[in-house]
């Protein structure tokens, strides 16, 4: 029998054996078995970690960006060449399928590779002649220690949001990764340990919520970056700016997928809607949960199809042999806590009176890890706790509006709404919906309007605390700071 | 004799007549005459300015960005044609200089300018094939209702590096202004509500701590430009990320000025150096207020000259017909509030050891304003409060140090480090200067280094609270989300 | 009686009596009334032109950026305060509708917008550390004396989409307007002349080919800007090459409009369509002249519509009082050569068996201009000389195809295709165009998609001899080089 | 003895047996050996070449550029890996030292990693509301087949200014490298083979000048990217514009170095100024070739030093094993005929006045090569032949002028002045002379201001034929046409 291993810290360039400051078991919820002890870091350890990069910045901010980018190019090497590896181990420590680790794997490289245009994307601007002799420039300047605490549902694309770039303009970072999916940073970083960057620029500390408080209040850190539920974000953002601090908080979302009657090929459509609402058993913040028809006839067929369609998942292991790149693959639910919350949400469905059109409680055979079949509620409406609430799961919310402009008011007064998608054929509709539906990233028959990395990633109002969003350009500016300046030079 | 007159708001396009809630005395600060009364709006008033401009957004927003910018043109000329009149009005309430005063609308002009490249500055990306029949488009969405609460020391300038911008971007706004200089804005707003703006998309309230807290918190703005002290700055900034709000918020500041053992041309240098710190009183974000010689003989020969060139500033009232356009001419402080404070700092400075080596307390024949003359210390240390503190006024710090790496010690450890210059003829010097004194505006020779509107502004650490800047194209990004669209369309 | 003025040059900031070299007639061609004399400058005036230009380059190409667009905002605003007469004097000699002069004067407007938006647009990049100790830097920098030659069709806008940019960037200019046209550009440069540029940043030389041979041969010219006939652009982009100067030449256009079978709103497709054939008379670079049916259906529906709608054209002297504002007026086409060879062109579509549904020769009283009413050949084939050879004039080809394929087909394999449209309702159809399209801009459902000037303008293949396109971002990419500033100062 | 083999060519993803139409012997020039054959191919086979990439483009054109990348990622990392078998081929073929071959390879790289950035440098621009309810768009849409002809002198690096770009942005390509060092390219190729492009999106053709001519003029060539002489570009750029190609022509140099009374660090300056006089000897565009001493003081100084600075470069086999990594050696010059034409030239020198005051004609013991040593020209004048032509040999000439102006005016006066560099500690002469100096790349304390692929690069006036430069984003904009879309829809 193997023996359970605790994960350790990296630090400095080394790994570090965790104090004796306790550690929590993490387990697969495909099985619960227990894979992995996770060390509840003390504010020692996470202060050592903020000092490391602290003095690692001195040197690396002072790097030419051609030089930064190096490692990065061969860290993206490596992580293509262990693609299976890493991927088996997001699955077997969060849940989701092969496929959707492997997916997630290729938006950690496009993140580096997105990063990797530092020398192009890091420059500032010149202006000559701003007055007569006295010429202008902007640098974006590294600002010094950054760092994330991430979430479980990307254990490996959330940390990649913020790693390359901030690494890549010139700042050092700390990360703490999620205590429920610290695997698969641990194994991340070492491949970071091999690519060559010098000792202290990444750094990685494992624990709970204390240790991510530690990190948050440390002095040392200049910026946060945060995925997590909307009131937490709200609490970081406040604590962030007291401080002085850049943030970006990732919160809840209730993603809305609105149907209008001229859509066509209604089984690529279903099949589309069902993808964003059941892949990664519904736990990520991009995956709809909410589908609007508009008439009553949009709302009675996709109803109907989409419960049949959500019948054909299957759900079950998805590191079972037999199983293996199954397309309609659904895993569990990351916890018995996530699970219990899911029965509450359903059952509170069903006493505000919608309909309980598809029951996905307790799949037959699987009583080994934390599943819940695809759930579909309809005769759904605004004031429902189930319609108000993230319930991070495959429970899907269908709503009957008669006009575009109700659709568009629905998505507009929820306050998750991070992302929305219609269907439609006509140009008309798409770009009134695109104008007018207020949410961060908009899909157009796209049911989950996740922009690839090199376009920013965030949502807006309660979804999102940040003024700057992730990914791509903009991801460079959140860990820069705008240096100007003026010059002039009196003649000799 | 002229009655004194109320000022009133500007809101939905209509000129109000303040509620009954109270007023308080607008002096000219050269003078102690009362030029206007400034009402106290209450929260009701603030409401009905921000729910107007809540309502004009809805047409506002959708207007293509060819046409918001049509007005913005139109007000711009104005403003120069009545360039005089507005000057003597800012003069005649804030009490610096008339060629400040034109200086300062220059400014205004150029933010202006800058705004009216909106129609390119405010587009997004398009991305042609985020994957296969999968197209990728970034929108600068316009948000909502912005505010701005804005200080006494500029009162055309800061409200303009604000309202142009979110205005030519599709929001709408309401303007708080000082209530010790509130004459200058509404004399702008009569030029704004002639340039044919829609009603509601610029609105006026006036009134002090109280309405600047209402508007702040009101739920309908989206959010807050600020310009004040750092303390306050930080709850304000605090304030709004509670409230998920934008913030950007400029506060203190103690700019030093590094003068290194290569310089030549003293004079040119030491002219600009004393324009730096003596224009508008001292009263500006951007003055400097620290001098640091690089060497014994540095120190003692820059301390000579400056201190003598400081005698030949003339103290007096900038609207005295006498002293018309005089070069060297500087007026009072802000208020007998600010001179008592002056004063408590200068007895410090005395106090804790440092040498007054010129004492502007009390110039001669100038009883009727806030005077204060060139003030000089030199034998000053970091710990002193006369160093630490921003004092708002002609009062100098010298300092010496022996190396480059001293100075810029000096300059990082100071929290209040908005900008910083050095003298120096080398490539070298001013190299390294730019790239590691930590300021968020770096002159080179250049005692104000101010950037202008086509490029951003602003401080870092405790002087600014933002992530993102103002002016030029920093100012879109802050009044705009980038909203994202991921777009298909199945094949027909 | 008036007596016919002869139009003067404007060389160094003078007005400059022509040579006794010649002069030609300004015809108005609604009614053939001499309205002016155009000087036949001669290479020794167009020399001292040039030489003027070249003195001032020396002063204002080092005029910092925000003086130099000081007088673009004035010379916007007094074109806007003089708009009707400016249109009146256009429409008098070009005989477009007074509404179609007061529209290309909004876009002469937009094209000085973007033009002053230089202190931004212009800025290089600086890059920090393209390696140790070493930094990059881009300037556009002006380049010199710039010339363009401009047409009949768009007496004022066509120069202004150069004159601004090549300015504003800080080189000098010289232009030779159409000498069937001067008038308007005379005018145009009295505003110039009152706007504040030193002598010589701006000339105006008139007269005919050997004038545009004498600019373009120069050798003080490093960039020709010209408009006109494909054949002509081909020689003077080689000349321009063979001496190694910039060169942009736009040429003929075939425009196609491509109507799917999903189209709705017949009315306004019509209506859109027939603008964009009839405006000017057909004489505009941007207009179409060939309808594509996609289906049989498709192309007796719209071939019945059009011709219907064609008939409501009213053929009138656009100065003609009781046609103030007709929006359906059409003028003259520009002389009796032009009309001529509209004449030969519909006999030889007659003759080579076209269907002739609609002949608008001789329209009834109208004997004095050069007028030709709306013209529509139908059964129209791509071997035909109508198809084959642009017209310049309100003769309309229809043709018919199966499938969007064709349709494309069509427009990719004529070499003319500067522009082209697609009208539909799906966004399938519309992106599939949009890409596979080969023009240089693309309408969906917009008949004449000439992008506003805060976005490029220009067509492809032989419609186009270039590589930078004109207007906005890329018409500073046009006016400038992008030198390289690779920069170390070594430690002291 | 091993055979000599003959290079093939490769076309449509297959290695092509040449046509039976003759082949070239090719050259070590460091020994005479002949090291490969390199065949003649006919126009025949240059057609089918460019066939093979017509027919590519319709597929890669449409490919999502996401995934164009990807082959050139893994490309990256394969000539990364073969660095070594790489330079030596180079070295063997070429004769510059194995250090210069190395870092010939490093510019190789850094252009893949910057054509790596398509997916966001590529990206067009969005404009919501051009006009109420229209928006409009531009595409940097590919162009279709490119092509080109590189000279001997950067076997490795010249293609790959064009080809990662070219393929990146949704062209195919057709490379014609310089007969003379054929082999590298060859060997490039292998691993193009080898990293995942469809067949036909890079095709390789070798040949002389009637194979370089059927190229440039054949019809389905869209654009030409040339590398030559002077003379040559004129002509390329000509017939590319009289057929409507866009060409980038870059021919000779003549580089300045200018040296101000203010240098400090002797050393270090004339080692940075040997390195650009003689890296490659003397064979790089980039390279100095002319040094001008401001004042009679600097120009005695800095030839003394100079002269004697250059005694100490070594001339031999740069694969001598003896000689491996040796900093300061220097190679033979390509070919016979350019050992004459060196000859001729240092004669001239000689015969027209100026002081020939090092010789490195007929190097000891080094018979078997085409050896040239360091040359030093002293009292030279700009109206001698050395300093009008560019010799591309290690030939120097070594110039007094009394002012900064002065040198400035040799630097612009000679039309070939590609780069130039100025050695200065003061920041005034810094700036004066890089606005004032009209080159196309400018260096402040570096001989060799060769931008990093990052940045622009390129010449202007007889040094370069173009309107786009090289490298970076540039690059992006020289293979794209920017396509412009104006769209609407109706309302439904």
């Amino acid at each position: 029998m193997e023996e359970i291993r605790t994960i350790r810290n990296y630090v400095a360039g080394e790994w570090r054996e965790p104090d004796a400051s306790g550690t929590l078991d993490v387990e697969n919820p495909s099985t619960r078995a227990i894979i992995g002890r996770v060390p509840l870091s003390t504010a020692a350890e996470v202060d050592s970690a903020v000092t490391a990069a602290g003095r690692a910045f001195e040197g690396w901010s002072v790097t030419p960006v051609t030089r930064r980018v190096e490692p990065l190019f061969r860290l993206l090497r490596m992580l293509q060449e262990n693609e299976e590896t890493i991927s088996r181990t997001l699955t077997e420590e969060m849940g989701k399928s092969l496929p959707d680790a492997r997916a997630e794997m290729k938006r950690v490289y496009q993140n580096i590779e997105a990063a990797c245009g530092a020398p192009i994307l890091q420059n500032g601007e010149s202006m000559i002649g701003t007055a007569t002799g006295i010429d202008g420039e902007t640098i974006m300047a590294p600002m010094g220690v950054f760092a994330a605490v991430t979430p479980f549902n990307f254990p490996a694309m959330a940390p990649f949001w913020f790693i390359p770039y901030a690494i890549a303009a010139g700042n050092t970072f700390v990360c703490k990764p999620s205590e429920l999916t610290p695997l698969t940073m641990e194994l991340l970083a070492r491949f970071i340990d091999r690519a060559g960057f010098p000792p202290g620029v990444f750094n990685l500390v494992n624990g709970d919520k204390s240790a991510a408080s530690a990190l948050i209040e440390h002095p040392g850190v200049v910026g946060v970056s945060f995925v997590g539920k909307s009131d937490t974000c709200r609490i970081v953002a406040a604590r962030c700016a007291e401080n002085n601090k850049r943030c970006q908080a990732m919160g809840s979302a209730k993603n809305h997928l609105v149907v209008m009657p001229d859509y066509e090929h209604i089984g690529a459509l279903i099949r589309n809607m069902s993808t964003s609402c059941y892949g990664c058993a519904g736990q990520r913040c991009m995956a709809s949960s909410v589908i609007v028809g508009v008439s009553e006839e949009v709302y009675r067929r996709v109803s109907d199809r989409f419960i049949e369609e959500s019948k054909s998942f299957i759900v079950a292991d998805p590191l079972d042999p037999d199983m293996a790149d199954e397309p309609m693959l659904m895993g569990p639910v990351i916890s018995e806590t996530a699970r219990e919350f899911v029965y509450r949400m359903i059952e509170s469905g069903v006493r505000e009176g919608a309909t309980l059109a598809l029951d996905g409680r307790d799949p037959a055979d699987l009583e080994d890890g934390y599943y819940v079949g695809p759930t579909v509620f309809t005769d759904v409406t605004p004031e429902m706790t189930i319609y108000k609430t993230e319930i991070f799961a495959p429970v899907v919310c269908i709503l009957k509006v008669d006009t575009i402009d109700e659709a568009i008011g629905l998505v507009n007064a929820h306050p998750l709404s991070n992302a929305c998608s219609i269907y439609t054929r006509g140009g008309y509709y798409a770009r009134k919906f695109k104008l007018e539906a207020r949410c961060g990233m908009i899909g157009i028959n796209v049911g989950i309007p996740a922009p690839v990395p090199f376009l920013p990633f965030g949502g807006i109002d309660n979804s999102m605390h940040c003024d700057i969003k992730m990914q791509g350009k903009s991801a460079f500016r959140f860990f820069t700071h705008e240096k100007v300046v003026v010059e002039r030079f009196w003649e000799e």
